[in-house]
């Protein structure tokens, strides 16, 4: 087998390990908790099937990508979790190695352009980054308004925190923001989430 | 919230069902068995880093989604193990009423699009569909030969079936069929699989 080959198959292999990196949210149906790959499977079929919302016109192949490949810096790094103020500290360093260590396992040219579209997706400044970031947050508020709230039970998450986490969603799309506020006042009336 | 985006989002609420639906494939390290969403997650990225070796271009992004897709009608209809023979028998009857229901949560215009991709996908006809299928055979065949064949060994599946079974693959790629080839072969060598 060529060199080329055998790098991107190693690294497919590699990859196979996101499906253990656990996230705080549960699946609809108060299911377990849902892991990377899942998360990123279901925000790539958002991404396609919303994309008329997204504020401004997007490469929704770049977006499908990006939405996919997201958090797999996660398997080195663990997922941080949304809430988790001393987590986000470090996150940035423990998610650079990572990059720097998974995605060197492809050939050069691959791995220059997953490394580009990852730092493209955490800088949040492009048209695409921003409507792939409201999938992000979108797909756990779906799950976890479908569970009643149970995550932000668990965790004991303030509307004013879940707030803060979704704000960013304007960013990629006003309308899916009216959404978003409308799940989080439907989740104060019902005591979901604290005040 | 109007009924489009309602529709949109009932749909996007209902393929999370998908996580749940279990493959006869484990993961990687001797893991636990794979869910179909999981499995499509990972297609879609094999199918972006590895679409030079297609035998014809492909629209990517057509590629993507349709790799993402193609199990949705599993939800309702379970999961039909390659080399069931028995099941394989009512397996198109059991999807079709499946990708009625799944698809008419959406509105009219996205479900006739996802089920004409679903459609396309299962014929095997056009370039996409036929590199997808390559996708769908290569991704369990590496996860298994990784496993030393455990899921060859728990079904006594033969190299004959395996050969049946990944035939389709040189329909996508003749290079991914290279690889194919050598993996059986080396499966066969090692006794992760019957002659």
């Amino acid at each position: 087998m060529d060199k080329r080959l055998k790098q991107q198959l190693d690294f497919v292999l590699e990859i196979d390990k996101e499906k253990n990196i656990l996230r705080q949210t549960h699946l609809s149906g108060h299911g377990r908790r849902e892991n990377d790959a899942e998360h990123a499977w279901h925000m790539a079929i958002m991404s396609y099937l919303l994309r008329e919302y997204s504020n401004e016109s997007v490469d929704i192949a770049k977006v499908m990508l990006m939405c996919l490949i997201h958090d797999i810096v996660e398997i080195d790094a663990g997922d941080t979790f949304a809430y988790d103020e001393e987590g986000r500290k470090t996150q940035k360093a423990r998610e650079d190695a990572a990059k720097e260590r998974i995605f060197s396992i492809l050939p050069e040219d691959q791995k220059n352009e997953l490394i580009a579209l990852f730092d493209e997706f955490e800088d949040c400044e492009t048209s695409e980054s921003k409507y792939a970031h409201a999938m992000d947050n979108l797909q756990p508020l779906l799950l976890n308004h479908s569970n009643n709230g149970d995550d932000w039970k668990q965790h004991q998450i303030t509307s004013k925190q879940v707030y803060g986490r979704q704000s960013k969603t304007k960013l990629g799309s006003e309308r899916l923001y009216e959404i978003t506020d409308h799940l989080i006042q439907d989740a104060i009336k019902k005591g979901f989430v604290k005040e």
